[in-house]
């Protein structure tokens, strides 16, 4: 395979994306060349139509083809309880999991000091100016439960600090259907100090 | 998410890419939205340059943006030795390990009646005539170990049965590096009867 060609070039455009390694990158190439009709042109129109309506809700973060955002714009939600995810994928968790009626506000990320990603690359002055504008009754902070997502909980929870509200966080344990032999020391020693 | 909006329709087009299930395709459409002239404009230039450069080589059967390919037109080539593979991604293997200077030819796949692949849908026809132009001195199967590919290296074998050429398969063994402990029971009793 030349290595400067349009086909090198689509395998490195694709094995860049999150989840595909080179190898995983090649196939998905020959088979999008191989079925150009069925999948290559599909895609194509699918990043461009994407690129063109796909915009940040100016309240939440959010990404999405309206604006403000779906979740934002639901006169159903419960605007007393606002959940603080990191990603749009999270957000996307929680609402796969039904249950939560209440709106989000997605930071974009987490702190990283690996990657560089301090406090002003996240949404956090929005959701300040939320806290002023229409502050909930409750906040939840469902962050990763890493060091780089709780050192970014704890940054929120500063931040809020000066508001009346409530903050809780997600509880941490041993997942649902989870057997105790395969669980990491650390969930094992939180799920027993968290009993109750 | 809406089911039927433009990022739902990214990810699903995403997702149906080798490689990429629902949650990697819902990762890789955010990352794309989020760094539109890193990732997917340059994404969308280099599939639709692919789509109209890479060409199937009417020699062997891969792909390349040259007519015929980089290797079937490479004078340097040992043009006696022809090593017959299932997939482009397979060839490359090949090259990358680097040793082989002989020519290929891409069947494009292996029979399987699973996915109703019959010996129509390989590059055989297109086998037989090479076999008659100009016939190489020995064929090497590099077909994958598995059902499929040994049923595919018998229909080649049957096929070239006809010519008079040394027909050869790669060795199957352990793989170096490999420990006894890890291997599957076929691959052991296959070494074994290898031995020598």
């Amino acid at each position: 395979m030349k290595q400067d060609g349009p086909l090198a070039h689509l395998i490195r455009q694709l094995s860049i994306l999150p989840g595909l390694g080179p190898r995983s990158a090649r196939r998905a190439a020959l088979t999008l060349i191989s079925k150009k009709d069925d999948m290559m042109f599909p895609l194509v129109r699918a990043l461009t139509e994407a690129a063109e309506h796909i915009k940040t809700c100016p309240v939440c973060g959010a990404l999405d083809d309206t604006l403000p955002c779906r979740i934002c714009s639901d006169g159903s939600r419960d605007r007393s309880v606002m959940c603080v995810v990191a990603t749009l994928t999270d957000l996307w968790a929680i609402e796969r999991a039904g249950g939560f009626r209440g709106i989000y506000h997605v930071l974009g990320g987490v702190l990283s000091a690996l990657d560089g990603i301090g406090p002003d690359h996240l949404n956090l002055g929005r959701l300040e100016e939320r806290m002023q504008d229409h502050p909930p009754r409750e906040i939840i902070l469902a962050l990763p439960a890493t060091v780089d997502g709780q050192s970014t909980a704890h940054v929120v929870m500063d931040m809020l600090g000066a508001y009346d509200l409530k903050i809780s966080r997600l509880a941490h344990g041993m997942p649902i259907g989870g057997e105790l032999d395969y669980l990491d020391d650390g969930t094992i020693l939180t799920a027993f100090q968290a009993r109750g």
